[in-house]
């Protein structure tokens, strides 16, 4: 069998195993995932054996060691990842929720039923721990998944799989609920991408580049879970302490996420006193800074921001900063180089807090709060599979709900079209 | 300026009217859809004339009657335009809706609100009515729109986009919340599915062919309307009266459309008595009909189904016929050659209807009832810009509600990430 045929007898099988899935109950579908849980602690060892490896290989290939350290199964890693799939068990089950429900003049009574979307296909790159989280997901919401991991990974990623897939058929439904492809050829992901009637969607999780090749390669529907450069807007009516610890929280607390902030705008009637104490707060944390010109003014320390500056997302501690005349710039600043992830406003005025929310088009939009809680389980969803950029189907955190799709339902007592 | 840059000015003004139309309010939103409903009334001599052109152009180029006749604007089919638009004026907006509200313990308030997709790209054959119909959803919904109608409607579509975009501005809205790309080269349509980060949505309608090239060479999400390869299927517990008015109703009320039946499913135990009523009657109506060998047992009159029967939508009078063992058999057949779209069973056994909705992975399936119904109307929608065969956002019926999305919005008060 070629890459070609085996992709597509993938594709073949997930389609088969998602109608059973379909029809699994939430206690069927949890008994699963309680198996899964108990076959990777039982085989941790095993894991741990497939993930050095990888290790070897990945030395031997020059990674880096953060690199490395982000491929590297321990015992702790592997335990947060069991963890993991018991958190998901307890989650609610989205799947048979009835709304939208209504009575036609004619009689019919007509509903939406919340069903699972299918086969979903997940593209992601090197943590092994994706190939966990990412199955626990699909499982619970009643999909069939058919990952692809990044090269590093594949035999870490394919002793998690079998392992998993060996639990769920042991507990009663299709082994073929979770499958990974087991080859790095690069036509496996060209033929995956084309697998239209057999995938119902795409998630790629990685870099912008990855992310591109198959929004533009596709012909499965994808959702995008882009970049974000965040900003955090200090108002004229902020407090200015609330504002301060908000904007150290966005930047410093862990800098080399998508909802920490990069750039941090600042009011012009406050921009000196809030400025005067912030940048040498941030500095004393390690932050490099770039402004512009009214920044630098304030703090000639400042580097000078170029107009790169305000598109990148550094995932480091280094933030570009901007005073900015009123909300109406804030707010063209954010339309023109934000990415639509995440922007939070500090301020004591709710009239400007609501303009802000109104006015800024992006996935979430926080007032008084740091961007840092731009997250599936901070909004209690339970967990994520990502926060998409795109505005079509799910935006911001995607959990279980979003892994769901609707049908209509129709109950007549033998209605005819005039 | 070349149609690229052309197509791409397009794309940033519709971008910037999209910013505007998302703070319009329901009321000022609706001034502006009874000003198109005006317009077009007073301008109605202008569009005749422009249609005029279309239709002698059509008549050289040597368009067939059926297709002048889908082509041409009257009085009647013009008031039929303007009647939709008032139509939806009376809609609920759906825009502004706060939802699935939680506070979480560390006092974050958190919302979803309904906003506007921001930019839709309607892609579109033949009929001028869509160039009005789709104009007045999206600007209801608060989104800005492009369109690409047909090269054969090309003089009516610009004249029907030229009232209504002024007509738009007259009441206070940005003139570009409707604009209609002016030239027939196929370029056009490559580069507006190249504007991603300005254009949000592209939504195809046409033949299958259209749609499979859009899905094809689209970077932006694609929504798409698919062929409807509808099934009825009678149960052994149906009321065979009833039964025989449902799939009488389904195939032959108005064939030419995705929501009626292509294919009749009939249970074995029941099949002798119910095809021997139901295929004269089909015939005395002209259905031409197709059938397995063991409905060529009942009635030898009927043709022979070859495999591609089973996967033709017809859109005509004519119906292929299956005698199947039961629930399963049914199921498996509808999986197998079904589109998704919509698929009726006839029972009076409640756990089987039940089977069927939850086994029958379509976007609308029915009990006792004609396909006929799936219909954004039919469901009271009000209205609908097509029906969805994704599984993605939208499926089934897509009204107003259909072309928004939400934003998450956290109203905090000072909360860090620890």
């Amino acid at each position: 069998m070629n890459v070609k045929e085996l992709v597509r007898s993938m594709g073949e099988k997930a389609r088969n195993s998602a109608a059973k899935l379909a029809l699994a109950t939430a206690s069927g579908k949890n008994a699963a995932l309680e198996s899964v849980a108990e076959a990777l602690e039982k085989d941790k060892s095993l894991i741990v054996a497939e993930n050095e490896k990888d290790l070897d290989q990945g030395e031997k290939d020059g990674l880096s060691a953060a690199m490395l350290d982000r491929l590297r199964l321990n015992e702790k890693r592997i335990r947060a990842m069991i963890d993991g799939v018991g958190e998901v068990a307890r989650l609610e089950d989205p799947v048979g929720k009835v709304y939208d429900e209504r009575i036609r003049p004619n009689g019919l009574r007509i509903h939406r039923l919340k069903v699972p979307i299918g086969v979903i296909g997940i593209i992601y790159e090197s943590r092994p721990n994706v190939t966990v989280d990412a199955s626990a997901l699909t499982l619970k919401s009643g999909n069939a998944v058919i990952l692809r991991g990044g090269r590093e990974a594949i035999k870490s990623n394919l002793a998690l799989a079998g392992v998993m897939s060996r639990a769920i058929e042991s507990a009663g439904l299709p082994a073929a609920s979770v499958q990974l492809i087991p080859t790095t050829d690069r036509e496996a992901v060209g033929e995956l991408l084309r697998l239209e009637g057999l995938v119902d969607l795409i998630i790629p999780r990685g870099g912008e580049e990855l992310i591109r090749r198959v929004a533009e390669n596709s012909r499965i529907p994808v959702i995008k879970h882009y970049k974000g450069i965040c900003h955090v807007y200090v108002d004229r009516d902020a407090d200015l302490v609330m504002a301060e610890e908000i904007a150290f929280n966005a930047k410093v607390q862990r800098p080399g996420v998508c909802n920490a902030a990069e750039t941090l705008l600042v009011d012009e009637p406050v921009a000196e006193p809030f400025l005067k104490k912030m940048i040498p707060r941030l500095k004393n944390a390690g932050v490099r800074l770039v402004g512009c010109e009214r920044t630098r003014l304030i703090d000639p320390s400042v580097g000078v921001a170029t107009e790169d500056d305000w598109r990148t997302e550094y995932l480091d501690l280094v933030l570009s900063v901007r005073v900015v005349n009123g909300i109406d710039e804030a707010v063209d600043h954010i339309e023109r180089y934000g990415s639509r992830h995440t922007d939070a406003i500090v301020t004591g005025n709710e009239k400007t807090a609501e303009e802000f929310v109104k006015r800024v088009d992006s996935s979430s939009v926080m007032v008084n709060a740091s961007t840092r809680f731009s997250d599936g389980y901070q909004y209690g969803l339970g967990a994520e599979i990502g926060i998409s950029t795109d505005k079509i189907h799910a935006r911001g955190p995607m959990g279980l709900e979003e892994l769901t799709t609707y049908k209509w339902v129709v109950i007549g007592s033998g209605q005819l079209r005039e």
